[in-house]
């Protein structure tokens, strides 16, 4: 088998004029010749035809389950069968591209295209959000530098810096050192971008306007008096706007086999919702008959944020759920070790079922409209992937051996059937809570429902905060809870769903622009390092002008 | 008299295929309709006859002496007489344009469009650089954290972090504190891109070759026997390229007129040689009759730093040098206030032609092709244009009115038929100094010949870098002088070239990757604040669309 960037290079790549063709649009701006971006008011078009479809996976291990290779060959299957689809995927961040090797283009017959440009810079959104943080925070430092007006409490600024790269470095800074003109020190501290909150605001976004409502109201800080302070309080939301006006347009590349694909956005999966921007989803709505999109981690974490935050925020509903597993990968939750994981354990994938078993189980509460594909390894046998359907449809649900790293579409093609006659029933989609509820019920809800926890406990920190939210009435807001993706507990190692234990809620904090509740359950990396041979040593331009090393 | 974004929004802008074709140019890459990256093929061919014109200015005041106004105005000149011409510039830096008012695009009917974009993002050069030097700063964090190999005498770091904004709060930061897997605690500070010798390579490289060479060589560090660690020792060369390879493209847009203009790259004129980037104007010189471009601040800075670092960089030599004064700024060179600056004041001005009369000796150092382009005010009167004409002819140069603020081309004809004229003349250009002279050789010649010094006095913190430096055999280099704009003296404050003063070196560094020494007079801010009332508060998005305050 070829690598990936060699079959990447190895595709007849289209203009993207002829991908905007296809999509019957004329208002975008190409960005060189494979990509573009597409005018903001195609998300506004209705289509109420249009159908739309979540990938999500189980609980991630090291191997990858294959999800985003998963949707873009979903998005070239239905295209295959006569469907107009789109896949609408999440932007890469710099940051690990540099840092861990592989990129964020799916693998084998099932990528996007250019992959160099959609790792690298692609069209500029998160420097423009980099840039837009980085904006605030110069405006916050500057107005306290300048008299302070605000009475912005030194000791209590919320607002980090940022920059799109995996630096500890800059986790926990002083700034405003030396002479006094230099500012007012102070500890400050960086995350990396796609862990802001300007990029979920960014992504939960409708238009151009309730971005710049969302962007008003964040809180930078609190004032001495313990009041918030937010960024139209800095003066900072027009320059804010300004600089973000084309990072809002959804970026247009394509697939393998030239099917239509909307990457756009890309918060974390933990802090934030996981899932690419409202904006761009909308838009691939508006201009196919299915959207194929995702959320970021398992389905406990991205498909429960996916309904209750992205799709509460947009008014849409999903038609039907598509959870990826793995031979491989529900082996290694079964408590198979790596040495002995291409070799056939049934005991293993039996036990280690349970992580598929209570994922379904979690989305039948929002919807029965759920189907397993099963990404094929070489590695799978016969009677594997005969027990993991079995297995499957002893729960009522159907599964689909799929093999879309060799085949592409061809490798999925009866799953998609199985989509297009599903997407057209009826849809029972509903929500799992009601944001009326309060912050403490709502967890609540999340961690018992979906978790399995047997109880939630708070630490001091995160009550003195829900009383803080409510005081600002601020608590009728959907809640982000920001837990490891490893286990449905709050213990990475914890790989028995089945296992007692409870969820411990260590901090609070209000996203009042994005429009979330984050509930944190231990310390959340916001930016990573990076490791002892970083995927840098490897990236260079080879004598042809090849780029090599980033994939 | 419309304002500059009126002018602007109503010009018939050309889709930039259109100017692409006009320059038969096929190798291009859309960014929007109204920008392109050409292809670097380009700058490798040569066309001898091309004539290359440098725009340069008598010494900055508080009213901005219209250098870029006047480029643009010229090349708009020279096509409307027949000649294919291309305007040459520099890429605005965003820190400025959220914090002073005022683009960088021109005024009145000679600008350079779509400005927005200029002053913002543009092609994201910037936002790449930005990205690779704050790589390399986390992987020389990174080299540290993992063993640190290579000896990095943590005292000893030149390598900065850098940010595109106004941000004093970061100018002295300590980085890596709290955990200890946060990395090690060390102080370090932030640059503006601008200001970078990132920015100072990718403006003197002639090719992707020469630029990863460059790349290579930069100095990060001195380890703890105080030998040099450079981006190649930490493994950052690979990377730094591959994140640069489409910022090195030049940008093609256009002015008011349609004429073609390239603006590309754009570092400070102070701390670096202050021009657009030598790909870019050999670009400019392959695809047209008359490139017009420009260096920053006055003549005794910009033009000479244009002519002995860049020219000799780029084996390229000015056919003309147009020297840019106004009444106004001479009036104020002379001494006559603000409040009486709109007086006729013939006294003033006499006494203020000085400044102008000493980059004239200055340019004929140089080469005898010069002229004065006299930036016509609406308050200036005949006699002082008249007084000010026959000043400049006594010294046996002519000397054009001009009005292309409110005429654009029609302005400056009689001056582009004079430019057309002597660009056909055997070329007299030579540089001011040989580069294998010694290091304090090379400053006494540029002090003494140009800033008019008596005299050079070294700080010990300068002639220690000077031993160390000849000690690394680095000497050879050009030599590029941080001082200050206002002055032919290092005093900003003296504005009588004629009286007696020596410049002090106080520090010297070298720039191992862009070539060159840069002898620093005094304290250079390379990274600016944000004012009282900062230009970002007035800069928004209106109810159609259209950005208000950027101007």
């Amino acid at each position: 088998m070829k690598k990936d960037i060699e079959i990447a290079r190895e595709a007849q790549i289209k203009d993207i004029d002829e991908i905007a063709h296809f999509l019957n649009i004329e208002k975008y701006e190409k960005y060189g010749n494979y990509k573009a971006k597409i005018d903001l008011s195609y998300s506004e078009n209705q289509n109420k035809d249009s159908k739309l479809v979540l990938v999500t996976a189980i609980s991630p291990t090291p191997y990858g389950e294959g999800k985003t290779t998963m949707n873009i060959a979903l998005s070239m299957g239905l295209n295959k069968l006569g469907k107009k689809a789109i896949s609408a995927l999440r932007e890469p961040s710099l940051g690990p591209s540099f840092g861990i090797k592989g990129g964020a283009c799916g693998a084998g017959y099932s990528q996007v295209i250019p992959m160099e440009d959609i790792n690298l810079h692609f069209t500029g959104d998160f420097h423009a959000i980099t840039s837009a943080v980085n904006l605030v925070a110069a405006m916050i430092d500057n107005h306290i530098y300048q008299g302070n007006e605000k009475n912005i409490d030194l000791s209590n600024i919320l607002w980090k810096r940022c920059v799109d790269l995996n630096d500890r470095a800059l986790r926990e800074v002083v700034v405003g050192l030396g002479k006094k003109t230099n500012g007012i020190a102070r500890q400050d501290g960086y995350d990396i971008t796609v862990a802001t909150e300007m990029m979920a605001v960014f992504c939960l976004s409708n238009n151009l306007n309730d971005f710049r409502e969302k962007v008003s109201r964040m809180i930078v800080a609190y004032d001495y008096d313990n009041n918030p302070v937010t960024v139209d309080d800095i003066k900072a939301t027009g320059p804010v706007v300004v600089l973000m006006k084309d990072a809002l347009k959804p970026n247009l590349v394509q697939t393998l086999e030239n099917t239509p694909a909307i990457i756009h956005g890309g918060p974390f999966a933990n802090i934030a919702h996981g899932c690419n921007s409202i904006i761009a989803t909308k838009t691939a709505l508006a201009l196919s008959e299915y959207t194929v999109t995702e959320a970021g981690f398992g389905a406990d974490l991205g498909a429960e944020k996916f309904y209750d935050i992205k799709c509460r925020k947009a008014s849409i509903k999903p038609n039907i759920t598509v959870i990826v597993a793995s031979v491989r990968a529900l082996k290694y939750h079964g408590g198979v070790s790596l040495e002995d994981i291409n070799c056939e354990n049934l005991e293993g994938l039996k036990s280690g079922f349970k992580n598929l078993k209570v994922h379904l189980e979690n989305l039948k509460k929002f919807s029965n409209n759920v189907v397993v594909a099963i990404n094929k390894f070489d590695q799978d046998t016969k009677a594997e992937l005969s027990l993991l359907k079995e297995l499957v449809n002893n729960l009522g649900i159907e599964a689909f051996e799929c093999d879309v790293y060799h085949k592409g579409s061809e490798g999925c093609l009866d799953i998609c059937k199985y989509i297009i006659e599903k997407s057209n029933k009826d849809n029972d989609f509903k929500l799992l809570y009601d944001e009326s509820l309060s912050i403490k019920e709502k967890i609540d809800v999340i961690c018992k429902e979906i978790y399995r926890a047997n109880g939630v406990k708070y630490a001091k920190k995160a009550l003195d905060e829900i009383e803080r939210i409510e005081n600002l009435n601020s608590d009728k807001l959907p809640v982000c809870i920001a837990k490891t993706q490893y286990s449905f507990s709050d213990d990475p190692k914890n790989l028995n769903p089945e296992s007692e234990y409870e969820i411990t809620i260590n901090d609070i904090r209000l996203n009042q622009g994005a429009g979330f509740i984050v509930a944190i359950t231990q310390n959340i990396m916001t930016m990573p390092g990076l490791g002892k041979k970083p995927a840098a040593y490897e990236i260079d331009i080879d004598e042809n002008g090849n780029i090599v090393g980033l994939f």
